[in-house]
């Protein structure tokens, strides 16, 4: 009889054993981050960052099509901009790092002390986000119809003090691009709103892999200040929803605090109407949860920081100079070709040390093409690969196959679009599996997410869109069952039914879900 | 008789009659940053930032093909940290932003103050440079020989609180990358210090057209706990020098502090050599200052956010069709050329507006070519095209030169590397101009700097290399004519003759200048 199949698992935790366990140590174990010995703040070592610069690159020309400006405006901002934006403040903006000194001074005692005589005047705050500032600049900015629409974006890094951090989730430091724009009526700036939205779209979908429901969010869980916030939302592995990216209309509400006025075709001065729109690291954070497995992490070929590796099995004897050069032809080779619009990034990794370990260490790092290759291999034209998201054959051994360098060579660009699609059709589909559509009524909803500890998905629900304080009452009874409104999907899907919360004709669809 | 030249000017004041006034000017009128209303913090605009991005563009492709690996390190740095290194402290460490509180609440009188019940254990410094933080996570990164070199890079923003600011040149927060490298030996470390110095050399040389001088730092202006500090340095137009970019070898001290030790090949704890290295957004103000004239800034092509930019002439008639689709065309095929390495970078500037104030916009930003189109150059299949670094004729009116599109199209991108080389050329010429190697006492030195209120140039002296209290002598003087010692070169030239200062035998070059 033949042995049962051998399941290695290159991490030290299940995702099915402690789902949150599992995270940590895939960011761990693919050196994506660490904790900095900084409360609150994280090291992004260089496989994390190269994602992150890969997000980068793919959003920012995407921005940049779009005819938006990048800038950068300043870090802190003045305890007195925020005083002016009282519902804004009364939102989110309390946990923030203030700044108070502008010197240090020996305390006599060998250390350092902030210097009483270099305190400021008016203390200043760590942006938390920018609309303040950058409302100001606007103010500056515009004063006729001619300089609309002004379209501005940054790439900057903000801090919202956070007691209970996760790496990539929550951090108190972390990076993100932020838009930024200013229109002449609300047509236009809506049109906005949903350009930024379909954008984190397309880059969640095509380039992360991340299927994600686009939709608006409820009243309640707008952006402090906003008319109208959307956001993209994508599910874990552990049926967690996790808010990916927001985009919001804000009225004229931010341009009237800050005095961001035009002068109309008609001499008339009208307050303009704004946008904000933002996504962040979280991204890497949806990407390990959604794409990662018991071996670490699974990078979409669009965002891999390097989409093949490739391992001599090096012996350190005569062989190596041929295996060498037969591997740094391969690599010029591969470089040479283009993949998924760009030219393929190939790493030959010449670093001493086990072939085993090399390759677990790219297993879990998710590179999605390995290729190991032996002086015998060198020698017959062969190369030896295994796609990392069909690491394992059914008798437990690493799917490596044998083929000619002419056939790898002239297949690999198709490969690697084809893990791009495969990751993302098994993400839909595990996302799609987990969307229960047959709730009506409370109990219904209670049974769904009582059925396990873990979270079983998401709950489609049809409602009537309550506001108020009939909202309010819906929102507290979720908070009971640790549930809350993801967001109502903009497919423009009919809908007929009872609202499960209120008894009336239902207007409208909304995700339900346990959240990051 | 013709008519003498008018030379008209497009900004509000010219270098010879204010250079400092004039470099503002600049900056506002080719709309590169602004003062942010956020103390010693500015608004860097998009033109200013493009051409950032730029830079940073062409830099990390150099540091990325050196192996080096950008990651991303904390924004605070605690306190203690600091007080470690007192080293580091004394010498620039004490402006610094300090975070003491977390949270705001009201005051009860519409405002808003720090919580008392929020203030932080231990104060956190907004970094000013990352060595202190960065060590740390090297000593946990860094075990055996193997792990060595390990090369990090960040690109950041930092913060030295500064009382006297000037736009890119001294700002309290300003982006910068900053390389973070530890190596084996001393040797090596010094290879990577020469290194980062030499591709700092090249992306000033190559990318922005500015000749620099490469060479050390004399002792008494070392990184605080450097052994070694190397620079570049580039002349002004006033005369000036400018501090480019420096790296640093900085010996053991910093691994001793932060405990960066690795096991070598023979079993034994060795403290590793560390390197660091920096270029930030002070090299735009170089940039202004080298290659602006009385008519706004000039920016080299390689760095150039548009290098060509398409002004249709707009009649608000039937013709504008025609027009438009004529330059669309123009616009499309420039944009699929190649000039120094990369596809042209084309705008065509469709805005409302009357064509000379456009023209005049472009002109202060510096775009290196501009091509006015009418109906009947339409009509014709010609351009009508103007250098920027030619824009004038001799009997005062702008350089504008009719072609057929055909011509122009074909020389396009061999017109756009003859400004690169061209602006390069010009600086380097004035720059040698400009260096005086005559002075041979401090008589001599005295006279050519005394010769006018603007400054001459630089001298360039042999000297003794004098070190400790000899040399703090020799500061002393120079400090009394408001001089400093920029850098002895690295060139490897011969050096003969007495050293000003000392009077004994010279052993190598300096440069000594005003500096900024």
């Amino acid at each position: 009889m033949s042995q049962p199949p051998v399941i290695r698992h290159a991490l030290n935790v299940t995702r099915e054993a402690d789902f949150a366990a599992w995270y940590q140590d895939v960011i761990s174990e693919a050196e994506m981050a660490e904790e900095s010995g900084v409360r609150g703040c994280m090291v992004i070592k260089p496989w994390g960052y190269g994602i992150w610069e890969r997000i980068q690159k793919l959003m920012d020309a995407r921005i940049k099509a779009a005819g938006v400006d990048n800038c950068y405006f300043p870090l802190f901002i003045p305890l007195s901009y925020f005083a002016e934006e009282a519902e804004h403040v009364e939102g989110f903006a309390k946990e923030m790092a203030v700044v108070t000194h502008h010197r240090l001074i020996q305390d006599g005692k060998g250390g350092l002390i902030p210097d009483p005589e270099a305190k400021l005047e008016e203390p200043l705050i760590v942006r938390p986000t920018s609309e303040t500032v950058i409302g100001k600049a606007m103010a500056r900015w515009i004063q006729s119809w001619r300089d609309l629409p002004l379209l501005t974006n940054q790439w900057a890094n903000v801090v919202r003090w956070e007691m209970r951090t996760r790496m990539f989730l929550r951090t108190s430091e972390f990076l993100w691009q932020e838009g930024h724009t200013a229109h002449a009526d609300k047509a236009d700036a809506m049109a906005e709103t949903l350009r930024a939205l379909e954008m984190y779209r397309e880059v969640a979908e095509d380039d992360l892999a991340l299927p994600v429901i686009v939709g608006e969010k409820p009243e309640n869980e707008r952006f402090p200040g906003a008319v109208a916030t959307y956001s993209i939302e994508a599910m874990m592995q552990d049926g967690k929803a996790l808010q990916a990216g927001t985009s919001h209309y804000l009225g004229t509400g931010f341009a009237e605090a800050a005095g961001i006025r035009y002068q109309d075709r008609d001499g008339q001065q009208t307050l303009c109407h704004t946008t904000s729109w933002g996504v962040s690291t979280r991204m890497i954070g949806g990407l390990i949860m959604v794409h990662g497995d018991d071996d670490g992490l699974r990078v979409p070929p669009k965002v891999a920081p390097q989409q093949i590796v490739i391992l001599p099995m090096l012996r350190e004897d005569d062989g190596d100079a041929a295996l060498l050069a037969y591997c740094e032809d391969l690599r010029n080779a591969l470089a040479a070709q283009n993949t998924l619009g760009e030219p393929i990034r190939v790493l030959l990794d010449k670093r001493a040390g086990k072939a085993t370990q090399k390759r677990w260490a790219w297993v879990k790092k998710g590179v999605p093409l390995i290729l190991e290759i032996g002086g015998r291999d060198a020698a017959g034209g062969q190369v030896s690969v295994v796609r990392r998201d069909r690491l394992w054959r059914p008798d437990g051994k690493v799917n490596f196959i044998a083929q000619s360098r002419d056939l790898f060579l002239s297949q690999a660009a198709a490969e690697l679009e084809d893990v791009q699609q495969s990751l993302h059709a098994e993400a839909t589909q595990r996302r799609d599996a987990q969307i229960e559509r047959g709730i009506t009524d409370m109990a219904g909803l209670e049974a769904f997410f009582a059925e396990t500890n873990r979270y079983p998905g998401w709950a489609e629900l049809a409602w009537s869109r309550p506001t108020g304080a009939a909202l309010e009452g819906v929102v507290q009874k979720l908070k009971a069952l640790k549930l809350t409104i993801r967001n109502t999907p903009l497919d423009g899907a009919p809908v007929t039914g009872i609202c499960p919360f209120t008894g009336e004709p239902a207007v409208e669809r909304i995700y339900v879900a346990r959240a990051y």
